[in-house]
């Protein structure tokens, strides 16, 4: 288990490259970042996590998460690593100063993350998630609650969940049923505990698949809970957020004092863990089922508005679906380059073409060995620069001047519906992938002896975890394709067409290639390859426009259900297209280094040459499969329509 | 786990109907087998496999083998499970009635193997792989070695293997090095022992992955080991096939008495077992690494001719091929059941055209549900139509009448053109449809407590055991597609055309169809589909065809390397136009019953409905893929072919 688990070369080409096409001009949209301190900063990641996260890559897994005496056992260096994450600030790292963060941009952070998630991606959703919530409370919770919790949180003292599901109401969010009531004179100890300005309420229910929703490598934990208050509108109109904790002080004040955490002075808060989940993978995190208030002792603090819940839980929400499509990224990263390392050594058959002569050659050699770590180069490279450049359009949305009102708008547009694509695409291919990196491996692929098998397990929630596929579909193509007139497609389209025009540039630059009738230098095939690809690029968005609007005309034709019922295979579609744009784009920027650079080493050139060629690779295996699936989102009626409950029973 | 894992009614459907249609005349195919007596089988098979079988599918899952003092131990009930197969005929019943058997038709045993994988896969390989074994010997070994182990073999009481593999030499069995050296002389004992004539060996190597190596399960194990006799030419013309025991006589004679089955006399045979394996899945049975010979003391018996082990053991791997594509198809449909039993249940969401109103509704009639399902039973349906035609092309060749020798030829073609398909689409396919079952569930399908995570599990080792996927790819395309001047592939065309041909005449019989101007009565619509599917599929063998030519004049311009680099893809290409084919021909019998039987019960038209409605899903989300792949395969050249090895690593 010593293996490397990632490519720092590629995550810098793709981090720097992309952020220089963006930091234009003198203003400052990353707070201050340069190439340099960039690095430093990755690179001390990535030797924590080399350190300290990898080595326990398989323990955690082999001994999951245990219910004992009522709380979750985890692995011991748990604690260690939420200590150390929050000691050297990485938790805070996105906070203002004021609470001990530097601000840190989006995509610096989630460049960071990827290298956690590489190593171990059990063991980076525990300090994520408590960012995440801590964030939460940073926005839309009263100053008194920002004392009381962000420091413990942010330090790694305490641990943040999100507390959304619920046993009868998995994805159908309208439904949930977790209850809380206002605090009221006849409790008794209200005068004395609390003010009812505090907001606190009696939460009474039971919520499923809470990642670390208990566990022993923190003092307390802190669930960001959605409930509906008493009375409260049905549905998801009715929905408000909590902060519950886990332990809270045993005398409740307006006073944030008493809350420091000075862990003898709290009480349990009545959250009862029922259930930790045993799981096919992601088995260092414990998955908890909790039950909130059996003794009608539960206290939680209303975040924000009442029936405003849901609105502000998506702030999190979002945040939170690209770190799973960053994850899923780094795990077929990490199972790449496993699969890597293995085809490079193992000698086995001859190349075709020797026949039977001659030695076993390393299987990397082979093609279809070739082939299939192409094809997982282009998911998790392809998966990398997309949600990198998510996280550009958050920088930039929160980091443009503030006259910049229209500019920052299309960002957040672009970040909305580019979000379902980012989370999904490296979810989805990359059970497919980090399949193909056990296939590699052949029989020993299939043994607990190599890493991959473990990936694929690893790999396996994503496509489920905060909003499945199906899910993620239906948001894409019923809601962000359609909002404000489909604006955020049009302006997805603009940037895409950006990137092809600069393909074009190239060939329009070398005129002596189009009149040379010799044989084509190697410059001019590449040149020409480029700007084929960027045909085909602008003939893909096209398809994509005209699905859309034959989807469209469904809607009204036929009503919700048709134009809805294949959402997740235009979600699908959509994913192709947008991972061509980030293939074409690195094929671009590497293009920039290969014909500008005449003193290119050796090592660049065969690097940034292995790029143009993972992005031919795109464009001729995986981007052609958009036409199938135009061809069956625009017959003149979905199957599934035909189809009742009863013809799976007869 | 008291869950069903199998629907029976789909099973006779398929084996019927397709029997059916083969059936002509008086000619007696499947030895004097009715459709009475086969239901007798299969309902008697169902029964052990509820009884046995499934009742232990997780327990062997979460206590795998263990290598302790010498020998693996298994599950307990893995004895008793041996012993009753063997006790009731199920491991000789493909045997002649000599050894106990009933010489039962292949494509009953199949459907029976079909019954017992669903219910517990890896309960079921432990006779399956007896029984291939066993056949080995009746096939090609002397009457002595029959004698000696048949009975023991059919019996139960030992187990039978098939060990190819090497550490060294995984797919590549040229280079094995396992050697045999004919006892001589010198050996001292030789004199008293043993006869030349009989053929022992001294075997001395090391095998990998061989399943069900040594188990506590039975009294002895019997390995139809590959081994290399000193001189013979290299590479795998110099293979030669031995019988080797784990325990041997002590006292070794020409006379077969002294092999009986008494434990006492025996004493081991040098064989070793260095490791059993932890596996991602098919946890129940033990993958082991042996080594032969460590003190010199291994013997092996010849089995057959020097040098022709390799054409020997392909007997017996051409038949486990066939069973690991219907082990992927039982695994396959058994988590098809589990989904569909949940998503029948579980009420979640509304109708997207309910809008907000009414009641949570099951998830089954949920539009991307009902599209998960749909392609759920298109695969493993469709793999289940596709092995038992296979089955019935074996059947076919075995008992036509002597005198039909040129037919019996052409059903030898079809069989070896498509056991590489019939091995590979279910098991690659079965990936991402026992992914879908997971997905059906949520978030509950990622954990333990329901059957689909370990489903996905055990379905992962079937592109790698008996033949990795790039190998059958290669077997595909580089020898059985070119054979005889393309003899198979021209005789599988002539296959699907009479079945596309059946697909027409509905069309052409419908006359009033043609003719109405009104709405089309459901009889019409259904109709028009069918002849609609038919061109679609005539279409696709074209395609096939083209590209098949186009690729052939890639081999004579650009040599074999090219010609081979995407033999995966096009077995992937074929694999989508033969399940086509079976799925079609499914819609033609279930147009057969839905148009000819006017007191067809409402479930049973519900059932043929539900045929048509799948097939009719195939040919839109499924067969249309081909085209992509077409697209890729005729490029003008691979894109690995561009590709170094130095491109992934610099």
């Amino acid at each position: 288990m010593a293996g490397r688990f990632i490519n720092m070369k590629n995550l810098k080409f793709t981090l720097h490259e992309l952020m220089a096409a963006h930091q234009t001009g003198t203003s400052d949209l990353f707070n201050g970042q340069n190439r340099k301190s960039i690095d430093l900063i990755l690179d001390s990641s990535f030797e924590f996590s080399r350190k300290a996260l990898h080595p326990i890559f398989e323990a955690m897994d082999r001994t999951p998460p245990e219910l004992k005496n009522g709380t979750v056992a985890v692995h011991p260096d748990v604690r260690k690593i939420m200590t150390t994450l929050g000691r050297d600030g990485w938790i805070a790292a996105p906070f203002p100063q004021k609470w001990g963060g530097e601000e840190m941009a989006a995509t610096i952070l989630h460049a960071v993350y990827f290298i956690f998630s590489a190593a171990n991606y059990s063991a980076s959703v525990y300090s994520g998630l408590t960012s995440g919530a801590a964030k939460l409370i940073l926005t839309y919770g009263s100053e008194s609650l920002k004392k009381r919790y962000l420091p413990p949180m942010l330090d790694g003292r305490w641990q943040g969940t999100m507390a959304l599901t619920e046993p009868e109401a998995g994805s159908s969010l309208g439904d949930l049923a977790t209850s809380a009531r206002p605090l009221r004179e006849q409790h008794g100890q209200l005068s004395e505990r609390q003010s009812s300005s505090e907001g606190i309420f009696l939460i009474s229910g039971e919520k499923i698949f809470i990642s670390a929703g208990d566990h022993d490598g923190v003092d307390n934990v802190v669930h960001l809970l959605l409930a509906r208050i008493e009375g409260a509108p049905a549905g998801v109109k009715g929905i408000s957020l909590f902060v519950v904790p886990k332990l809270r002080p045993e005398k409740i004040t307006a006073d944030a004092e008493n809350f420091k955490a000075d862990s003898s002075k709290m009480v349990s808060n009545d959250v009862t863990v029922t259930q930790t989940f045993h799981k096919l993978g992601y088995r260092g995190a414990p998955i908890t089922a909790l039950s909130f208030g059996e003794k009608g002792d539960c206290m939680g603090w209303l975040v924000g508005e009442p029936n405003r819940g849901l609105s502000y839980m998506f702030q999190m929400m979002n945040g939170a679906r690209l770190e799973v499509g960053m994850g899923a990224t780094a795990i077929a990263a990490a199972a790449y380059e496993a699969a890597l390392d293995y085809t490079r050594q193992r000698r086995q058959g001859r190349r075709i073409s020797d026949g039977k002569g001659g030695q076993p050659v390393p299987i990397i050699e082979h093609q279809d060995v070739k082939r299939m770590l192409l094809f997982q180069r282009s998911v998790w490279e392809g998966s990398l620069a997309l949600i990198l450049q998510c996280s550009i359009y958050e920088d930039l949305m929160h980091n443009l001047p503030k006259d910049q009102i229209e500019k920052q708008e299309e960002y957040h547009l672009l970040l909305e519906l580019l979000t379902p694509v980012a989370k999904t695409f490296p979810s989805e291919m990359g059970i497919i992938s980090t399949s193909q990196s056990i296939q590699c491996f052949g029989g020993y692929g299939y043994c607990e002896d190599f890493p991959v098998e473990q990936h694929f397990r690893d790999m396996r929630i994503h496509t489920i975890h905060e909003g499945t596929t199906g899910i993620q579909g239906m948001d894409l193509l019923g809601r962000k394709v359609i909002m404000k007139d489909g604006k955020a497609l049009m302006l997805f389209c603009r940037e895409v067409e950006k990137v092809i025009e600069r393909g074009f540039k190239y060939s329009d630059s070398t005129s002596s290639c189009r009149e040379s009738g010799a044989e084509p230098s190697v410059e001019c095939a590449r040149t020409r390859e480029l700007a084929s690809m960027a045909d085909q690029m602008r003939q893909s968005l096209k398809t994509l426009s005209e699905t859309t609007m034959t989807l469209g005309a469904m809607a009204s034709e036929k009503g919700a259900d048709a134009f809805l019922a294949n959402a997740t295979l235009y979600l699908e579609m959509f994913g192709y297209v947008v991972i061509a744009w980030q293939w074409l784009f690195q094929a671009v920027m590497a293009m920039d280094k290969l014909s500008g650079d005449s003193d290119i080493s050796r090592s660049d050139q065969l690097f940034y040459e292995g790029k143009t060629l993972v992005c031919r690779y795109f464009f001729c295996h995986e981007l052609p499969k958009i036409r199938t699936l135009a061809h069956t989102l625009t017959m003149s009626e979905p199957v599934t329509m035909a189809v009742e409950t009863a013809h799976f029973t007869s």
